[in-house]
């Protein structure tokens, strides 16, 4: 399609942050973005044309999108693929990345095999349906192992470790429902690509070294921590991922880096908080990126502007309240510091309010620190 | 003030272009904007909380946005200084930059003088109230002279060359109205510097050369193509010329450099034109400065990330009509090329409808060149 400048509407399942920075990065395009999403002012609907409320996967509400927007996508998983799929055809709507990738990465055990069939290196995996076969699987696999709910999971819930074979009774009932298990590989660091296919073209972003703690994303840093051979290999992987799925638009593609190999760990078929960084980092960033992939634009350049960090803000307080954040000033005093805000208009404990990011010439590893003492000036 | 995100709003009387980029700027630092507008559907309004409409003079309007403001900014000099001071007086919300400021310069006269007053260096000129008067006073300063409403005047309108004592008369009569002459100086370029001030600091940004045409701005490109001294020079004066300035906020800093000297052209107390690369080619952008400013908060880094051009996508139409741009996916198939969309829902000649921007590695010259090949594949 041809894209002329206020004359084209994306409608996006999703409000949350992914939809908010898909909004700030469609105006200067001259898009106009309409999302979904069940919270009233979620917090993309301030800075689209409209948000209309509605569950992720309810019929109307996609529909309502459709009958807006030259094209659709989303920025959740928890989207849902036959509705997008039967939407978009009743309307003449394209569905970008294709619902068939989305119901493919949804059920983590389809996706793993659908890219080791592909010949993307994975670690060891096998579905398993009952506590019996966990035990079996086990004793061949070895512990640890991470046993991981089929479908929902997000920021490691739905993921249980078991460590022994006397937890595989209670992490098997921790998951509650179809699960695999997978060996968990002795990596050296997490590394992640963001992928974009266009209309008939593909890009990858610089490689990015991804820092966790108890499962969910803290810090980011590009160029990652490892030897150029290793990031040119993870590159490459990351190229074999978007070659195995099909439809338009950014893929955050998840890797383990184990003794200077790449294994494929989980795809997202949207933008991916290890690569907000490139919203500064790089000149073109994910979102738009991912605009410009789903309209059928030409993809913008990847090259990163310099050593880039982020981090995430993430709430500090043990109970569901109001989202007041102090010691901002003190943080922004920080030379290049720039700040994404998600506006969420309550925190809870682990909560993704907003992140930082640091452009710099200094080495990755100072980078970290930089951006690591700024979150900490940070608490609500 | 202390900025506690999602819980700051600022009010902004003008929702154009300006307002729009604001806008953009605000979002990532959790900053909401209420704008105003008379125009419904301004070009800010699909991207902040909430456009007001009514007249930018109009008391009620201003009160409105004072009412859900923690501080009132503008992005238009047609914002009005006394109901600014009097709304910002009766609702205790500050207003940045101050209105003494605004009212200061919104007289080309009052501002000139009070600049010459400050010592910063400005071409020849004089207030004229008569043709009598400014056929004397171009007897002393000569031919071409510009004779400029004191008031109102934007874009080159209300600015009307005299080239002879022939065109005394029809000149006075075009610029109907309190007026100023001054001398043309022979200036080998026009240069800008976009100057902010902060709670208890200043900052100015890296001189930007400027290219007009028929008083309209076309194209920047940073650094200016003018030797070390000079820029340090320019910066100097920009800085003097904050100095005599009272208010926080940005401020759009025109310079003349003659035989490498240089000489103050004209403020405005908002962003500017001129400094929309620094969106793409510095750490802070223009934007983002302005609200830093006005909120107290810490000044950004204004080091740019490399050498920077843009270009103003102009309307190429004879006649009002629907806004519809064509060849974007040409233009932005150029590397590197980011595109500021307006969204402005007519065209019109010379109607300043967006702008490109390119960071790269080359000579000025080439991305002027490059730039402005982009535009060039853009029509209406």
């Amino acid at each position: 399609m041809s894209h002329v400048p206020s004359e084209t509407t994306v409608g996006v399942v999703g409000g949350g942050q992914l939809g908010r920075m898909l909004g700030e990065a469609a105006a200067p395009l001259g898009v106009e973005l309409v999302v979904s999403d069940p919270t009233p002012d979620a917090p993309a609907a301030p800075v689209v044309r409209e948000q209309v409320v509605g569950d992720f996967d309810d019929e109307e509400t996609v529909r309502a999108l459709a009958e807006r927007a030259d094209c659709l996508t989303y920025e959740i998983e928890l989207a849902d693929p036959d509705t997008l799929e039967r939407v978009g055809e009743e309307t003449g709507t394209p569905v970008h990345p294709h619902p068939e990738t989305l119901r493919l990465i949804q059920d983590k055990l389809v996706q793993k095999r659908r890219l080791r069939e592909a010949g993307v290196p994975v670690p060891a995996f096998r579905g398993v349906d009952s506590v019996e076969q966990l035990r079996g699987t086990l004793d061949d696999l070895g512990y640890p192992a991470m046993l991981k709910a089929r479908e929902g999971g997000y920021d490691g819930r739905g993921n249980v470790l078991v460590e022994s074979p006397d937890e595989i009774e209670s992490a098997f009932e921790a998951v509650d429902g179809p699960a695999m298990v997978e060996e968990c590989v002795p990596y050296d660091r997490e590394l992640a690509v963001i992928g974009c296919a266009g209309a008939d073209e593909q890009e990858t972003f610089p490689v990015t070294e991804t820092v966790h703690e108890a499962e969910i994303l803290r810090q980011t840093v590009s160029p990652a921590r490892t030897d150029r051979a290793t990031r040119e290999r993870a590159r490459s992987v990351a190229t074999d991922v978007l070659d195995a799925l099909s439809g338009r638009g950014v893929y955050g593609i998840e890797l383990f880096e184990v003794d200077g190999e790449i294994l494929f760990n989980e795809v997202a078929p949207r933008p991916h908080n290890s690569g907000h960084w490139t919203i500064e980092g790089c000149h073109t960033s994910q979102f738009e990126q991912h605009l410009r992939g789903v309209l059928g634009l030409p993809l913008g350049r990847t090259d990163r502007r310099g050593p880039t960090a982020s981090a995430n803000i993430l709430g500090d307080v043990e109970h569901r309240q109001p989202a007041s954040l102090s010691g901002l000033a003190e943080a922004l005093a920080t030379d290049n510091l720039a700040l994404h805000w998600y506006g969420k208009h309550e925190v809870y404990r682990l909560r993704k309010m907003g992140h930082v990011t640091l452009v710099g010439d200094s080495e990755p590893t100072a980078l970290l620190d930089r951006v690591g003492a700024a979150v900490d000036r940070l608490s609500f």
